[in-house]
């Protein structure tokens, strides 16, 4: 039992008192776990374009004050009545979707999709007495995906807080939080490369450069990255990207142009820009007879996925997932293995680091477009 | 080695001469198979829509006169050249489709799409030599879909060519060469329906009834049928089908009255009209987390399948196949055993009979739509 447990706990947060405005450091107040919650001292957060995206106002949301934060690691402080699975000390990764354990999509072997814990963007609150765990004198601050890791401490769902080994760098695995398992996954998961296959992977941010990671692990003879910016082509070699595609610098459909450089078309695609064209050239671009497509990025809301049925008919697989299909509590340990066993890399994705009080910096750096992820260290 | 080995055969044939003109049972002959070609004595066929498709002007070829046919079974005559899988007296059943076994779709387990051999509906000739091996009175007469198994005698590539266990009543096994695997294929090969799932079929037809048969020898715990034609429920009961739904019959896309009746959606659906809207319900319909939609009928060449992508996003997964993902060869001999031992029923699917003279009453049926198939006999 930590001498903290039981007690609300005063430490710092950086809080996004309204959309756009940079973020503020505060000493806030974290009330203790309720029933089934754990609280999850956290060490590190990696950005992650959500929290931008729910930052400003293309988000749409106006929960403010709030806690952003999702893509973290940390070490259990307290648990709440009820929770098993957990202790204090325990390292742990905070996860925005969750497992419940009991619900027809946790009880499926072929669904991560949680009905009690599933994504929800628009909830502030926790959902066991519809309160924040959060408060600045007396002021309640909002929660944002379940996990609010932007904060010392923080209070989640216990089905939402994925055990993994203590000797994993926590500095590192956090990336396995959110983007590294949602591209990684969406590869060795579900598109399910065979090796000397070829790959085709729509856009290389950090989703799509797990993505790359999933298929360099699984074996790819090329994989062929696919992106507007030039720039980043370099820096996708180390995830085993063999050859680049610019739309822009082509007279006709990118899916055409990867068909004439694959006999055919690619054995695997995997999209992660989001772009609803890309998602219909990642279909069209495999190959006949055995072609998966993978869809990753959450598309807007007005769109409109079109293709020929025959795209289909010639023996084309079209698939979506969603965190790369893992169960956070059940899959994501192994993943840590993984990485521990020298299985796959997760060093490279983090390309800057700044301490927690800069974390606006962060946010800066993802609004450039510059490095893949910007580590922020909440102990200075 | 058959008496008749290597010399023309003069047998009957059902000619048609034009377009949506009743067939003419003439006197022809028939060539000796060329190299890496069999002669096939056709015993049985039995009608198939994509017959009748080819014959009205909706097909719109004009390759006639020609030999129209290719659900059927029968007896090798006798081979060409350096043909080793087969011999004379075989049972056999010839296939619209083919393997080659050499191609990258035949190496392949992914596919079943020979490139050699894969459907062609525009070619009426032999491969080998672009010539024709029908002909009466020197008047050449075209092949249909590589098959042409409206005649006593007809010459196949023998990649087109599957020999089965001559046990096997070449009466019912007939209906395995084209429509039942087509949509039993479908349902075990690519849908994959676990015990206990629920299971949408859409059209209630021969193919549907197949697949819906799949659903029955899966152990599907409820399979639904989509149908515009009530007439057709009493019939499906036979097939496995407990439940019926007439789009026709609700206010509201069909697709959510199949979720409300399954709690979320059936966990797989089949497509098997050809109707691009009934192609998107068939989709949607799925459960979301695992739910799996398989095209199987071949829409209009304008279709466009249009969708949000979080139908997708959502867990869902998009395939289409062809022939039921069998390959020719090699896999369809071990269905004929898996109706030997009665692990899937046949019979049922023979509605009707009338013999080679009688062919177009067979058409009469089909067009009026009465029965699932019509057995045509060749020996009367």
């Amino acid at each position: 039992m930590s001498a903290t447990a039981g007690k609300v706990i005063k430490c710092r947060a950086a809080v996004a008192w309204e959309p756009e405005k940079p973020l503020s450091i505060e000493n806030i107040e974290v009330a203790p776990p309720g029933k089934g919650e754990v609280r999850l001292k956290i060490l590190f957060n990696s950005l992650c374009r959500t929290d931008v995206y729910w930052w400003d106002v293309k988000g749409q949301n106006p929960l403010f004050p709030r806690i952003l934060g999702h893509e973290a690691s940390g070490i259990v402080e307290s648990v709440g009545e009820g929770v098993t699975h957990l202790k204090p000390g325990d390292h742990a990764l905070p996860i925005f979707t969750g497992e419940c354990g009991e619900c027809k999509y946790c009880k499926s072997e072929e669904s991560n999709l949680c009905e009690v814990l599933r994504i929800n963007s628009d909830r502030g609150v926790m959902l066991s007495d519809g309160k924040t765990r959060f408060s600045k004198n007396g002021q309640p601050i909002y929660h944002f995906l379940g996990t609010s890791t932007f904060s010392e401490y923080t209070v989640l769902h216990a089905g939402c807080v994925a055990k993994i080994n203590p000797a994993a760098p926590l500095d590192k695995v956090c990336v396995v939080s959110c983007g590294f398992c949602t591209g990684f996954g969406a590869t060795v998961n579900v598109a399910k490369p065979k090796p000397n296959d070829t790959v085709a992977v729509f856009g290389l941010g950090a989703v799509g450069l797990a993505a790359c990671e999933g298929a360099r692990v699984s074996g790819a003879s090329r994989i062929i990255g696919v992106d507007l910016l030039p720039s980043r082509f370099e820096q996708a070699k180390q995830f085993g990207v063999t050859e680049f595609v610019n739309p822009k610098e082509h007279n006709k459909p990118v899916q055409e142009v990867i068909a004439e450089m694959t006999d055919g078309g690619v054995d695997r695609a995997i999209e992660c820009t989001g772009n609803i064209q890309a998602s219909i050239s990642a279909l069209e671009c495999t190959h006949d007879g055995w072609g998966v497509a993978v869809l990753v990025s959450v598309p807007k809301k007005d769109a409109e996925f079109k293709t020929h049925p025959m795209k289909f008919m010639e023996g084309r697989t079209l698939k979506g997932t969603f965190y790369g299909h893992y169960k956070p509590r059940t899959d994501i340990p192994s993943v840590v293995e993984k990485y521990l066993n020298k299985e796959l890399e997760l060093d490279k994705f983090i390309t800057h680091t700044v301490p927690f009080s800069e974390i606006n910096k962060a946010f800066d750096l993802m609004l450039r477009g510059e490095g893949i992820r910007c580590l922020i260290c909440m102990e200075e």
